[in-house]
């Protein structure tokens, strides 16, 4: 007889979103994590398979974001030593690449896991796991981009432990660009490159951008939201890191990008437009300033995910 | 004949609410200035009076908040060699109290002026002049104060220079206990006991909750307001001038506030709630906290002023 089983598509998500460091994320079609997880009869959680990354994930369920989400959920559920889980993880995006592909694995585990126990936490109720299971991967909670993933959409984290996260309306018509240069930089390293402090100046500059993002987001206005997109705390520090990105970023400003910024830690880029026809101009014009640096590199072009993770056929 | 004059009410306004240093402001009812501006044959700005200031206040127009914004409104239009304006200054609000006094005049005389000159401007469009003329009491252009009461309502400042200042929809139920102790405060040592740097955690934090404010404005999320309000960067620093400032919190708290913080630089607290009841309540609580320690007190009630500037009968 089948083990009952639950497949989950997990989407990559797009954190910082210029000025919000930290605070802003959102999901995006495309790219994404399949998560199976069924019921098994060895307790604790055992990842049988992961595909598409290349050897590079471990499979101990403690150092896998998958693994220790769930591990954390059954353990509050005080089931950890009686219920029995196996994963099976498929990377259907890129790893390392600023699209929250940690995240994703974490946030659909979750909820592959709740669904097979029968939903004893609503969505927002798998939060607190999915960010533990996050810092398998990152170290410290951060619910950016699990958050995004988990509950699709924009979402606004005003705290990370214990998670206090806002889903934020947005307008119908944003499209986000996003462009990954095929070249690998680690998180870890990302983060260490930030000063520790800032000064108070640039910092109220940056919350007077992040309050009139929340404000452009929830009323539709584009052009706000273009003009909030503004960073100079994050953005000056990381860029350096990405090849091209200065040509990059002119480059869709030019085409009619509301904004442009760096997704996550990078080196994936991305841009927001209020037309498709905008944002696909934007990502071939990114991709030739690349090709023009030998630099190969995927577009993705999408609305914001309302969706967050959904339950897929077997 | 009588000269023609507009006489117009500026109200006093909360400048930071808590996380928002430096962006957030809101005009409240009650307290302001009323700006009396009268066409006259001497070129330039003349300040024939001002009232209720202790004679605290200059009667130099380059040095007078009111007086500095009509030279630089009368100099965009070109008329400062041709025009003259009377300014007729009273105040009806206490000075140095952290209620945006000097900002109330600012506005009040541009709103007066430009309606006397047949309205070339709107009311954004008049910010400009009225955060110049700020700059007189200030020394920098800070728009907080100047575009909550100039426009009324929750203002969010993105920028200062050139302003980019947005309007907040706010709740229905929004209302707001100010109470000022008897003490004095000079702004300048307010702004000058701050750190020039705050760490990125802390800085973080902040705009979560800025972030998180504007969406609870925008919602109508009471709670999430309250949650917002929390300052861990301004907040520790200043509050230590204000006598009795953490009983005044937690008393406001227990009452039933969302939240409690300093009005401007102080030493003016206020709270947030949900009801007249308990901002009533609040404001009873704080005053006879101050009482016991032997200090004078006034309490505001108001909701959020929508109306900003308004003309009133001669």
């Amino acid at each position: 007889m089948e083990k009952p089983t639950v497949k989950i598509f997990a989407p990559a998500s797009v954190a910082n979103v210029g000025c919000g460091f930290d605070i802003f994320g959102f999901a995006i079609h495309g790219p994404g994590d399949i998560i199976e997880a069924s019921l098994s009869d060895n307790p604790g959680v055992t990842i049988l398979s992961i595909e598409g990354d290349q050897g590079k994930l471990p499979l101990i369920a403690e150092e896998n974001t998958a693994g220790l989400a769930v591990l954390s959920m059954l353990e509050t559920l005080g089931l950890s030593m009686k219920t029995g889980i196996d994963l099976k993880i498929t990377k259907k995006m890129p790893m390392g690449s600023g699209l929250g592909s940690s995240a994703a694995s974490s946030a659909g585990a979750v909820v592959a896991v709740n669904k097979l126990l029968g939903e004893p936490f609503d969505r927002m109720g798998l939060l607190p796991f999915a960010i533990r299971g996050e810092t398998a991967a990152s170290g410290s909670p951060h619910a950016d981009n699990v958050a995004a993933s988990l509950l699709g959409g924009f979402i606004l984290v005003r705290r990370n432990d214990p998670p206090d996260v806002i889903p934020l309306k947005t307008p119908a018509k944003l499209f986000c660009t996003i462009i990954h240069p095929h070249i690998e930089i680690k998180t870890k390293d990302t983060r260490m490159i930030l000063r520790k402090d800032v000064t108070l100046a640039k910092a109220v500059r940056q919350w007077g951008n992040v309050g009139a993002m929340v404000a452009g987001l929830m009323s539709g206005d584009y052009n706000l939201i273009g003009r909030s997109m503004d960073d100079e705390i994050i953005e000056p520090i990381r860029s350096v890191l990405i090849p091209g990105y200065d040509e990059m970023k002119a480059g869709a400003l030019e085409a009619g990008a509301l904004g442009f910024s760096i997704s996550g830690a990078g080196p994936s880029v991305f841009a927001l437009s209020a037309s498709e026809n905008t944002a696909e101009k934007i990502g071939k014009k990114a991709q030739h300033i690349l090709t023009e640096m030998h630099l190969e590199s995927d577009v993705y072009l999408s609305g914001i995910n309302a969706n967050g993770c959904v339950e897929i056929e077997n």
